[in-house]
């Protein structure tokens, strides 16, 4: 990163500047990491201890932030310092900015429509009457088939796979190795306990604004579509199975998997491995713990689960906890049920 | 899809033309979502409902479903309309179908040996002495490592890799991302908390008729190989250590992880995110839910197991459904125990 | 592989030769699996029984290994068979051996900087600025970013990415398909359900020694380095979030997650499909058994965890196997109750 300007990044977020006057941002940094001259930013209250004596020089803080005037570092006071310390990465830290240009080794059918501003890296693939859009850039050895289209602005990173006819939507991210279009899960069986192929004829559609990460298999719709929506961010080797429809703005933690057909709500945030069942609904809003499995429909909207299977948070938490109790659990029952025996006995008697 | 004769397609299936007459089937829909001209199926009772209503003009139907004789759709009456479905599409949709020919772009040794009528895609590699057979299909940036065998019209998705001397079958479908043949995880202690590599000097063996999804690691044997039965299916993101075997016609669903030299019987149906433990031998026609975990050997054939560590399906549901009761039932046993307190301290006056 | 002489294996090994004089091996077997010529090894008491019985002709055993004299074959007593075993085939049988020389099908940025006697395949991208050590073998397909390193000995087998400006130690093996430094998965909620991405800045630094499994995504660090040890193996499909840190010499089984900033110890040893919580500290020398979840810290080294949540390992299996009891214990508690209302009543009378 070259040296950024104080006044232009305090304009770009709409901050002001306090304290000791700077020139220049030398870097970023962590604040409990600070480096002399870089950036960094106070947020969490649980790092408000740096504040001072951070090694950092420029710090963005929020508007309610206090600080002690005999400070001899720089601030910049915005609405969310998080947000505002995004935006300014997301502005001037960009690994793909520079790459730019079709690499003459990259192999392009003829009949595909390549957009404006576009990068494709050597040993990338483009199929024939495949649609890549304005400003994309393709890593090396992506591969993307026929018919399959990438919206405006989207970065596909080196050795995905999008199959013929998938569609991703503008301003995407694809990490490595991910693979959008597979197969589904499709065997339907003869009887004789083998199986026969059932052609998976759909597709997949990504919406607009969509991160997924590393490594994650989302197979094409038996007919019809596997659907992601708008601002969905997916994290890495998530499985994502036929006609699956997950709804905007969802987030999803790693190696997650969602069987086929269910459909997900709009604005769920669900755990790392977590496993759905097949033709399931879940409702909008739904958080779902770690590790959790789901085996029914989600009704009601915004609850928070956790267990296999799912229970409310709370009395999942409890319950689970639980467990661990059972070897006591049981000494007491068997305690009680001698107590009974000896109290029969007496009676007996 | 080109547009198919309604005659051609019931000679195909064996089958029966029955109410309005049509000559041609303009393409493919589900009976809920049926497109006019297009030809659906009826096979789910579920859907019985869609049978009149759907938009979709040609359905094929089970010999023993009855219709109304006032419908203006046509039928095809079959013994199973769903296998003959798939049938109808494996024989004419393909998305491979047409693509033919060694691209100049690919990277092929002078020592392998290359079929008739294959396709390989632009960049893909063949290494020293590999075989590849008659009418496969190998796309872009696919890695056949020296030595390694694809069998007869077997069908290579874009970015798989397959490691040297590993050998698929014929007539399988290895999607993309797959990994076949890196090493097994093995890694000898050498008494001080570091370890030595165990070289893997195995291979991986795939039957005939095999189909493995995106994003799978199949591990190379330490010594022998890894076996995957004929007709074996698995899904996405699946885990096959070194020196496991599949038995024919087992089919895995997505994100299980078999450990190390663990065998399991033919006909098997296992679940999504279930993980097997190593050394286990597991019997013929066993069936596994999801996300469960098993650590002993399964000698009883056709057994249904659920839960972590396994038990009998109808136990395990049973047993972790009483999980989310432990509060209640903790709260009885510290009744009891008061009560028992109670009527001792009375005894005792 | 080639022949072998008896008496040169024995002194790599420094072992001393016994039994029925031979001069060559022709091969590598397993005891049980034992082949005409070949070398075997003795090191697990269970398959003693195979000593004599098995068809191998030369067997590597212990030096407190007891033999029968009247036996036809040779045996080489050494201190560890198995580790003396590994080492004859880790100097032997090496499937890279033969690769060298930097295919002009390559594409190498003309910053980047490439040691002595390296490999690298057709079709491998190596970006600008990017270092290649002396002795690395990059295979086929595989995808080095700007400003990366590949650290003296690495071997970085077919469709591996390695993101812009990470860093891969020396001696290495990195499977195929595995990506190194995909973006971490953070995203700022923006309070409206939509989120802002937080550019991930940092890398990865992978040590010495370390092997990676197929298919693992290892996310670059949002500021500073996400850190793999010295020595640490991973095994297939396990995801590496933003930040973590693996102490050296820690080995990993497949699929399991590591959220992010988790700080495991050294000398960890972690079962599959295990799944770490974020912003964990866990003590070196944990071991924590398949399946199992951690959400808190481990402060204290060397223990044994089991479970989800994680307990230790003694108390999970005991409270575990008593899941299935459950139904069990309810019905006794309903007994209980029962009884009690009897008495009660009884008393009342």
């Amino acid at each position: 990163m070259t040296k950024l300007s104080v006044t232009e990044v305090a304009e770009l977020i709409g901050g002001e500047i306090e304290g000791k006057s700077r020139e220049w941002i030398s870097g970023i940094s962590k604040i409990d990491q600070g480096i002399p001259g870089s950036l960094t930013f106070l947020s969490n209250p649980k790092y408000a201890e740096h504040l001072f004596s951070t090694q950092a020089d420029i710090i963005l803080i929020n508007r309610d932030q206090e600080i002690n005037s005999e400070s001899d570092k720089t601030f910049i006071r915005t609405d969310n310092a998080y947000l505002a310390f995004c935006q300014i990465l997301n502005h001037y830290y960009n690994p793909a900015r520079d790459k730019s240009g079709v690499d003459n080794r990259a192999v392009i059918s003829s009949s595909a429509s390549i957009g404006d501003n576009v990068y494709i890296g050597a040993n990338a693939f483009v199929g024939d009457r495949a649609k890549i859009g304005n400003g994309v850039k393709i890593y090396p050895n992506v591969y993307i088939g026929d018919d399959a289209v990438i919206g405006d602005n989207t970065l596909v990173y080196s050795n995905v796979s999008v199959y013929h006819e998938c569609v991703v939507g503008k301003n995407g991210i694809i990490h490595s190795g991910t693979v959008i279009g597979s197969d589904g899960f499709g065997h339907a069986p003869k009887g004789d306990g083998t199986y026969v192929k059932i052609p998976q004829i759909g597709n997949v559609v990504v919406g607009d604004d969509v991160e997924i990460g590393s490594n994650c298999s989302i197979d094409r719709a038996t007919i019809g579509s596997t659907r992601i929506g708008d601002g969905v961010k997916l994290d890495n080797l998530i499985q994502v199975a036929h006609n699956v429809e997950i709804g905007d703005h969802t987030v999803i933690a790693g190696q997650t998997g969602i069987s086929g057909s269910t459909t997900l709500g709009k604005y769920c945030v669900i755990g790392g491995q977590v496993g759905f069942a097949g033709h399931l609904k879940v409702a909008d809003g739904t958080q779902v713990g770690a590790q959790s499995g789901l085996n029914k429909d989600i009704t009601e909207k915004n609850t928070q689960l956790f267990g296999s299977p799912v229970m409310p948070v709370k009395d999942a938490l409890r319950s689970h906890l639980m467990i661990k109790d059972l070897p006591n659990m049981r000494d007491r029952i068997s305690k009680l049920e001698k107590l009974h025996n000896q109290s029969e006995k007496k009676e007996k008697e």
